[in-house]
Order: C-alpha cells, then structure tokens, then sequence
C-alpha cells in the first residue's frame, strides 16, 4: 500500500547532491534502478531524472523495521529515504557523478509500487520500438531518451531566449484556420456550429507570419506547431514543431546574419560546438552541378566532375550522342578504388537506375597501368587521354560516369552515388559540423505530372529582382530569393524573401495556374492585405524536431518526441485515433463515416 | 509603384532613436502616420511598433525631386527615409517619445503605397469590432492594441524563463489524441489512415502531463494549445493558451509557493505591481459563505452575513421556518444606503430572481431613526433588536437578506448581488491587486442534470487524506486537495494534488459512475501506467489569455490574442471555417457532411 509524502520534503535531485552534502541530513526520492543485499547490507541505486545516487540500509542505523522494508524494495518502486551524506571514500564509483558519496538511510517510505516493467529501464534498450511506444512513460525513464528530451527542452529554451533579445516577438497564431490545399494534405477540423464547413490545422504559420509583418510586428517568431496529413515516411510525424520567424524591412543578408548568430549559439550552448561565421554559401545551381544535391554533405569532397565537352567527340557514342544533344556526362572520381570488385560495380549501377539513369559507366586504371572499363574499348587513345585529364584520374583510381540529356538524371543519380560511396568507403568525418547556405533556388520547378509550373518554395517567394523580366518568357529562368541551411547534407530549414507588392504577386498567382477566382478563393485575404502598406519582408523556418535530433545525435525524430506518433501515425499509448465513444458526436458535427462501397459509387 | 529597399540598411526602430542619435545619418523605415505642408515644409509622422517619428522634408535639403515625391505620400505608405537627425529644440513635443527630434529627410523611398484603410489607425478606435476582426492585420497597427500582444509575448517570455529556471522542463505533448469526453465538447479530427477513427485536439494535457510525471520527468511546463468546442459565450475563445504545469514529490504547499513567486515576478516585470507574500487563502467553504463565491473580489469587503440564528425564532415566518428546515438566511450590509429608492431595490429583486432566489428582503434605519422594511412588520421589537445587533446594522444602513433551504441559492443570489453592488455603489478600488487562493474544494458536486456526483474538478483530483473514508459514506463530505487561484474576482488557474494510486483512482472513478469497461476504455492507459511506480505528484494550469487580459488591462480577451476568432468561432479574416475546395478532401477522409433531415431521422 502506498504511504504519504506527508510531512516530507525532497532536498534536491539525485546528481545535484554532491561531496559538499557530506554529513549532512537529507531526504531523497526517486525510483528503485535496482536494490541488492550484500554482506547484510542493502545497496539501493535511486534514480531520477537527473541521475543515480547510491542509497546504503545498515541495520544498526535504520533499524529492524526499516531495513525489513528495505529489503522488499523492487525495481521501480519509488520511495522516500530520509538519512545521512556519507564519503565512499575509496569506494567510490568513477561512473557516477554522485559516485563519491552515499545515502546511509534512517527511515524509508514506499511511496508507489510497482508492477515489473515490461522491459528493463536501462540506456541502449534493445527492447523494439513498438513496445517501447505502448509503454512510451517507461520508456522516458531511460536515461539516455530522458535526456534528449530534457536536451531538447533546454534547446527551445536558449532559440527562445535568443530571438526575443534579437527583438522578435512570439506571438501565438490560431491553429484552427482556412484550408489552403497547397503542398500537403490538410488535416481537417469539421465545425459544429457551422454547419459543412471545416477548419484546417495548419501546415505552417506562413500567411498567418505574413500577416503580422502586414501588422507591423516587424519580427515575429514562434515555436509553431504544424500538421500535414502525409502518408508517413520513416521519419515524419502527422503533427511536428517549427521554429517559424519572419522579418521586416530586411533583405536576405539581415535573414541569414541573424541566423547564422542563431546557429552559433544554440550549437555552442547544446553541443559545445564552434561555428565559423560567416557559414559557407553555394547557390543551388553550384551545389547541383558539383555534389548533384541541394543539401550536399561536405563532410567529405568528391564532387561531381563535369566531363561533357571531353567525351564530346569520344568514340564511345552513348556520351558523344548525348553531349552533342545538348546533355550533361559527369563523373566521380574515386581514389585508390580500381580494384573495386564487379559485384559492387553492379550494385552501383543498379542503384543509379533507380534515379532513371539508363546505367553507370566506368573507367579505372590499375597500379600497373591498365585499364578497366565499361567502355574503354569504344575510345581512341586521344579520348582516353581527354577523359583522364578532365577527371584527374591517377593510377589505382576509379571514374564512376553517367550520361543523359536531363541534367536532372544526373545530377540526382550521382548525387545518390556520392552519398552512398561517402558512407561506404567511411570517407564522412563524423566529428565535423558542415553548415551550408544553399541560394538562389529556381523559382519555379516543371511538373510532369501536373503539366505546369509548381513554385518551388512557395508562390509567396520574391524573384531575384535581374530575373523578373522573364516572368512573361521562360519560367524555369527565374531564381528565387529563396534559401535553405543545410547541416551535413541535412536541410534544417529554409526561408525566402517574400513578395510585398500585390501586383508581382498577383502575376505569380496566374503563372501558378490559379483562376483570378480560387486565387481570390484561397488568398483573397492575404491579397487584400497587401493593398494596404506591406514593408519588405523575409522569413525562415527550421524543423525543431529534426533540428533537436542533430544535436542530441538521436537516430529517429520520434526520439526527441515526448510522444510521438508511430510509423501508421496512431498513438500506440492511448490508442488514438479511435472510433468515437457516442455516435452523438458525429451528429453534433454534421458529419457521418463512408464506408469502403459508398466512396467507390 | 513600389521601390525596392535593395542598398539600404535600417538604422533603428522609431522610438528607438533619441539625442544621441543628433548630428547623425540614419536610414528610417515605417508607415506614415500623417503627412502635411505647413509653410512650404512636410511633416512626416513615421510609425514602426516602436512609436513615432517626425520626418521633415525641407526642399533645399533633400532636393525638389524628393521633396516632389514626399508630397504625395498618403497614410500607411511605407516608405524609407536617409537623412540626419536633428534637435527640435523649442519645437519639442513632450508627447511623443522621440519628441525633442526630428530626422531631416534627404532621400525618400517609397516601398508600397496603401489604399485608405477603412477604419483609422489610432488608438481608442471607435470602430466597430467585427469590422476590425476583418482586417485584424490593420487593427494591430494600432498602438494600444500592438502594445497589448507585445506584452502578452514578453509575459510568455518571463514565464519560461522563470519556470526553466525552477527546473521546470517545457515538454510539447501532442494535440492530436484520444477523445476523452469528461467537461467539455471535443473537436475532433478524422483520420484519414484509419477509416472510422478520429483524434481529438486536448482540452488540456492533463493526462500527458500526469504521464510525464510517471515517466520522471519531475517537473513539467507548457504553454499549450488547448480547445473546447464550446458554445461560445462573450469572452471565449475555441482555442486558448493554457499556462500548464506539473510536479512531482511535491505537496499543496510546494505547488503553492513556487506559483506565488512565479506570480509576484509577472506582476513586477509587467505591471510594476509588489505583491506581497504569502497571498491570502481562503477554504472553498470559508469564500462561499462570505462572499457567496469562490472567486470572490476583495478589492471590496462587504461580506454576507450569517443570520440563520438571529432569525430562527422572528415573527416574519418566511425567515424562521426556513431557518428551523436547516436554511440558511443570509445578509448584506450596504453602509449609508438606507435611502436607496425602490427601484433600485426591485432591480435586485429580480438580480437575485435570477439566481434562483424566491426573494430579497430588505431592512433599513433611516438617519432619523424609522424603519423601512419588506418585512419589519413582522418582526417583534426583540427581533429586530435581535437582526440589527447581528447585522452589526447602524443608522443610515440598508441590510438586504435573502433566506433559502438550499445554501448554493444563498451563496449564489447575494454573491451575485453583492459583486453588482461592489460595482454600482463604486466600492471596487481599482488600484488593488486582490490575489486569493481557495482551497479545500469540495470532491464531488451533484449533477441534478445526470442524477449523480460529479468530479468538481477533474477524475484525477486526489482527496484530503482525513476526508478518504467518505469514500463510502457520503461524497458530499469530501474534500479535495484543489487549489484555485483567484484575481480581483477573476479565476486565474486552478490545480490539484493528483491520485497517484491506481486502487484510490479506480474507486474515484466507480463513484463517478464509471463502468470497468467505459473507465478503461477512456483512461486505460493512465491506470495501466500507474501500477509501474507513480511519484506524489500535483499541477496547475492558468489560462493565459485571461491571465495576459488582467495584466494588460485589456476589456476582452481577444485583445490579447492576435488573430482571434469572433463570437460564433469563426476568423471573419481568413474566412475560416469554410467548405472544402474539393471534395476529394471529404472522400480521402471517409466522411460525408450530412444535411439537417438526414440528421433529424
């Protein structure tokens, strides 16, 4: 049976008591880690949440009674020990940082039992992510996931402190609001007193920030929480949290400044990290042609080489055909790997067809000075010297290349490849932090599948103003004043200049293929706002989860997550979503469920 | 047509510029204000959220072309502005921040003109407020009501930074959950994953928090999202801010004393008010037959009296036999109001009607010494003698009485009346800042509604451990470790020591009329979770809004909230709810909207 706290009162935490508490009095609590007799004594390791503290029950000091109850203490009990601060001594225990002292208990109070756990409370659990979800308030008593929580509390702490001494304000915005079905798929809210009509939860504070600028807040931040009804990935939730900012009478120079401030001190705080400022820049069509990615790892080099105009009058005719049709053949070059084995060779290839690449050639040169290739025996001496030239190629190298007229293909096969060789051949220097700003995106980018333009960031994005004038001739020349920070080959988030003049945005609407009418329809508001005065403004957004996760170096996003969603998007602890409990609900709401055969009428 | 602000570098807010800026160059950037020629010069008021500015353009200064653009400029055009700064000397204006000076323009641009806003943007608006909510983006152009949100965010900045520094962890739980419905209506949120299945958004974290105690994490804050899909009344709101925390191996009075400092800090940053400590408190019991609330307003006294006993053998039968069934009569002293007209007094009639009360009598000595009653004719010359000594009534005086069987009629009607009173007779010094904590609620409440008792705050409220064995007697006598926290009248927050026992939190759930299936179904996963070792643990939310309402002075809550939405739940701005765009949306969904006669089936 439970007893009281009654009378009671905690000192401190566990790891905040330390050698300055020697011979003192004190009451502590926590929860039993593990409790053992040896040699008539009790040893009991108390935890909490800020570590372990080694509690000792000697019969002489404690009493018969007490040392009873002491020696019926199971793991997870949590307890009350009033007793006295003792050295260890020469027994001190280097791995914990109570290690040095001991609780010699007088009294004890079983505050709570407790059932066996399902699985053992210890760091590094080898227990299965499904079980540890159902039982996910067990699970946040691992020391090891307690701390990233507790880490990524101390992170929103520090981004809040920052920004609000930078002069932002955080200001809440409604999280019921219109549905605006661009990107992703709204998660809707039916409303009970309006009859048919929905809210939206939303997927970013984007016009509702624009808004506020529109207001004159001139800085604004929020650690927002964002919605997207998405068929889940490994590593998305339905409901994620976004560090949301946005500025006034700024340009992109005064976004990134203040950002890359940010970066640093969070990153110094956090990890002990030393950021270099200024962080590095690439534009997007730099990183594209050079690491085949627009958040390329620079924790390691090996950049794509651009070898079109050397293969161009080649005999091998797959690369000569495509250069001369005006596509693209690049290579990676890879140290010291000519011995690489056929098999892996294979692999490779199959990898970059899984980019839509029509396949991977190769070309190495052993230490003794012959070749092997995939298509040496198409090229004259003359191409092959060409070839080793541009690429830099030496003895026991490798070309990796691919070839074909969408610089799309390649770019995005080899920038697979690199990434996949990266790891492969442990050439990742883990111990580096690469920030990276990636700019001038392309504004708009070609949908296949819609048969239009689609705005790359958003239609809210400002045109570099020297490529406005192609608004009326060729979208895909237009560069965005948009950005992306980009941390080892990671996008932390990214931001653009917006639009402030409702004429430019009015023609970006009609390029995005939006009747004036559901223009009106979907951002007649933010439109009219914009008639009424709107400074300059600019904006960024990080993903706090995936942010969190970086620095406290978790492996999943649902590991920086006090309770996150599981892979289907359902809470396996409370058992959410669920059929509601009263079919009353459901009319309150106007709605009804459809079954499988009534949608498919 | 705009200009670009590309080259220019804002130098400083308005308000921010002062005389050391004198002599200097700046680059300025706002709204107009108001732009006029007086004598052959322009004067510019310039607005940021900061304040205001005067700009003067001069045309020998800034040149004809300038000064040519300067007299076009309109209210709400942004504009920036190089030029010096320069003393006003004589010509200060005390009124304005920055009133000794005045930037001397010598370049102007213009980066968006602005139609004439449809209200103006002045402090005290007049406009109505549905007008406002439209185009709420230029209502918090407004200084008095910008400077309300810049508040509200710098009140939510020294929470946090007072509650980290406390130890408290701000955990974010997530908003899409289990329908539980206990209190009010929750919005639901279908899933398009799970056919059939909806999420709920939180009314509060209630149970997430509880479950962050089990887990360890010791102590837990919030400032949380929160939603009850109410009918709306005057001041709230669908979605609301929740000041949500939770401790653990704590008592009422560790929960009470951390608060009250969390309490005094606010109110000193932000007010500037010194509340001294420890505040008052009062038992739930002690408040209602004082005051006749248990939110009572001690800006004023003016307490109900206890007759019960005076009366109980007076002639006036209505008071006495009331009395002798167990009633209770009950009064209130208006000093000096003896000549109150009878109108007034049958305006209270009626205010008392209201509460249920069957009547209100009064008895007053006028300064000549005659008597003036409802009811005096009654009553022997040893009664009145009898009412006047326990009335503590004096010449000039106005006692008004209400008597009733049931006290909560009583407690109601005269607390009602007293409040109105307080109110009318302008007894309520404004200066005051009256905090209160009631304690010692009652457990239960009974529901004449459900025909049973009722969780006055919620399930998970532990009872006072004297009052446990009422457990099966009578639940009418128990009573809880609550907790409200009460501001010149107003509920700040509330809390509880929580049940931390899974055999005391499954009886309280059986007493409140829970079957074993509908009990697990709902809270299942907190009842599970607590046979594995629950710390003592206790919480407290406020409800910011409200709270940030006091602070402010604010006369609504939606001053506070920076896009509110009006009194039917709807964002008359965005236009929110609304139907779907597409009703694919429905479909992926698996809902249908179903009309008012299908319903009616």
């Amino acid at each position: 049976m439970a007893e009281s706290m009654k009378g009671l009162h905690r000192t401190a935490r566990c790891a905040e008591l330390g050698e300055s508490y020697i011979g003192k009095t004190v009451c502590m609590m926590g929860w039993v880690q593990k409790s053992r007799n040896k040699g008539g004594l009790i040893f009991t390791d108390l935890r909490d949440r800020s570590g372990i503290l080694q509690i000792l029950f000697e019969e002489q000091e404690c009493g018969s009674e007490v040392f009873e109850k002491a020696s019926e203490l199971k793991q997870e009990y949590v307890i009350a020990v009033e007793g006295e601060v003792r050295s260890r001594g020469k027994d001190s225990n280097a791995a914990l940082s109570t290690g040095s002292i001991e609780l010699v208990a007088k009294s004890l109070r079983i505050l709570a039992e407790a059932d066996t756990p399902p699985f053992p409370i210890e760091a590094d659990s080898k227990t299965k992510e499904e079980l540890r979800l159902k039982y996910r308030y067990l699970d946040l008593r691992r020391p090891d996931l307690a701390k990233k929580i507790m880490t990524r509390a101390r992170l929103s702490q520090l981004i809040r402190h920052f920004l609000s001494e930078e002069g932002f304000l955080e200001i809440e915005t409604p999280t019921l609001i219109k549905s605006t079905p661009e990107g992703a798929r709204d998660f809707l809210v039916p409303s009970r007193l309006h009859r048919g009509a929905f809210y939206a939860l939303p997927q970013s504070p984007q016009l509702l920030k624009q808004l506020l600028m529109v207001s004159g807040m001139d800085r604004y931040f929020q650690l927002a929480r964002c919605y997207r009804d998405e068929d889940l990935r490994a590593d998305r939730q339905p409901e994620f949290t976004q560090v949301d900012m946005e500025l006034s009478f700024v340009d992109i120079e005064d976004v990134l400044e203040v950002n890359e401030r940010l970066l640093k001190y969070i990153f110094k705080e956090v990890c002990n990290v030393d950021i270099a400022l200024p962080l590095q820049r690439m534009t997007w069509d730099y990183a594209m042609n050079h690491y085949g990615s627009d958040k390329p790892d620079l924790r390691f080099d090996m950049p794509l080489i651009e070898l079109t105009e050397a293969v161009k009058d080649c005999g091998f005719s797959v690369f000569s055909d495509c250069a001369k049709a005006g596509g693209t053949v690049k290579g990676i070059l890879v140290k010291g790997q000519a011995e690489m084995p056929r098999k892996k060779l294979d692999s490779y290839v199959e990898l970059v067809k899984g980019y839509h690449a029509k396949g991977l050639a190769w070309y190495g040169v052993h230490e003794d000075g012959t070749v092997k290739s995939s298509f040496a025996k198409f090229l004259s001496e003359e191409d092959a010297k060409r070839l080793v030239e541009a690429s830099g190629l030496e003895k026991g190298d490798l070309l990796l290349l691919v070839s074909d007229v969408k610089k799309n293909v390649v770019w995005d096969s080899l920038g697979a490849l690199r990434l996949v060789l990266g790891k492969e051949l442990d050439l990742i220097d883990k111990t580096q932090w690469k920030f990276l700003w990636i700019t001038e995106f392309p504004m708009f980018e070609y949908s296949e599948e819609l048969g239009r333009y689609q705005a790359m960031h958003h239609p809210f994005t400002m045109p570099m103003e020297e490529d406005l004038h192609y608004l009326d001739t060729d979208l895909s020349k237009i560069r965005a004043k948009a950005y992306d920070i980009v941390l080892n080959g990671t996008e932390l988030g990214g931001g653009s200049v917006r639009i402030h003049q409702s004429d430019v945005q009015e023609k970006m609407l009609e390029k995005l293929g939006f009747t004036p009418e559901r223009a009106n329809e979907q951002f007649g508001f933010l439109m009219q706002a914009f008639r009424y005065g709107v400074p300059p403004h600019a904006g960024l957004a990080y993903g706090l989860d995936r942010l969190a996760m970086w620095m406290v170096g978790a492996e999943t996003i649902r590991d920086v997550i006090a309770f996150p969603k599981g892979k289907d998007g359902s809470d396996a602890m409370m058992d959410a979503p669920a059929e509601v409990f009263d079919p009353q609900q459901l009319l309150d709401l106007n709605i009804a469920v459809i079954a499988e055969e009534e949608k498919s009428e």
